[in-house]
């Protein structure tokens, strides 16, 4: 890969840190690398742009989810683009950092790894990663929680039907900390995004839970 | 500059949003284009990705700051990335745009074209820009609003002392409205990049301002 155009033309990369909720934790879906450079170690998925395919960086990030991993998804969204010299050893880099929200209910369906072996770790403990993918990881999840610090909800994460008490611990999930009850309930008030199911309940331990669902049109 | 490896490789950019005020309103450094493609047409200040010279693409939009219009600043943000076939004639391209916060008193001495004509324009008012150049302004103005509306405070686009009513107009400036100024007054008190400079007063109208500068290590 040592190609003399290497010192005029960098490779460009689409990274994607694909975000679910699994056991009440963040979790992000990771592919263990089969082929050099960093074989055998576990990085996000990524991959090379082609520009004879693709109509966008964002259309590299969408095959390489398709391709790569299975998971075919409208919504993701740009975090930051990496570049240098050193981040990979075949020569000096561009990776565009893309996250996407998945819920997990989707997920067993269409994890059918095609060449890599795959799995959900916590964002709090991945373990060592290929390349700069920690800081990449890093760099997603600091995006996803300043979008709900700043009151979005995550609703990409969640089934098509919910109810309030999950979406909280989805938000509680995203943050790493409990939220109060009280006040997290006020806050949702406002929102346009949240759609009551009509007649549609939950049976809970005290009360029948009403199901909630994102309006039309929702993004994140 | 229709190579085969144009299949291969894209061209990467960085571009940048050299933001200021002027005239109490938002203005961005716009270049007139001496070359082909667009040769003539008014756009960002912008330039290729040297492998061989920049250790990052933030290292790029600062070497073209440097050379293109004569700026040597330190900080710059990274907003977005715009990607596709389309955009620049030449092929299938990248470019990484960034924004900077320049204040006017430092800019009349440091802006001295070396290859092309540069202007002041309204960011509300732009003209016709070359490639997707409209729309890279919008998102990095957008940006700058978004965390001014998050209640970060555009110290960058201050002279090194000022008056909180200058930082007021500025602040305005960004946002393209008025604000209240008790409100505004009430806000700053949780600020903490915000330092009293002891003993410093401009003479006003009605009577003497408190001078004020970014605390160090400020970092917007």
């Amino acid at each position: 890969m040592n190609h003399p155009e290497r010192l005029l033309y960098p490779l460009v990369f689409a990274d994607v840190a694909l975000l679910s909720v699994g056991d009440d934790r963040l979790q992000v879906l990771l592919a263990r690398r089969a082929r050099e450079p960093a074989a055998g170690k576990w990085a996000l998925p990524g991959g090379i742009l082609k520009p004879a395919l693709d109509g966008s960086l964002k259309d590299t990030a969408l095959r390489i989810l398709r391709d790569k991993v299975h998971v075919d998804i409208p919504h993701i969204e740009q975090v930051h683009t990496f570049s240098g010299p050193t981040r990979d050893e075949r020569g000096w880099s561009v990776s565009v950092l893309f996250y996407a929200l998945l819920p997990r209910d989707r997920v067993n369906a269409l994890v059918s790894p095609k060449v890599a072996e795959v799995k959900w770790a916590d964002v709090a403990d991945p373990g060592r990663l290929a390349f700069d993918h920690e800081a990449l990881l890093a760099s997603a999840v600091g995006a996803l929680q300043d979008k709900v610090l700043r009151n979005a909800l995550p609703l990409h994460l969640l089934p098509e039907r919910f109810t309030l008490s999950e979406l909280q611990r989805t938000c509680e999930a995203v943050l790493g900390r409990p939220l109060d009850k009280s006040a997290f309930r006020r806050r949702l008030r406002a929102y346009q995004d949240l759609v009551e199911v009509p007649g549609e309940f939950v049976r809970g331990v005290q009360r029948p839970a009403q199901l909630y669902r994102a309006s039309e049109g929702f993004e994140f």
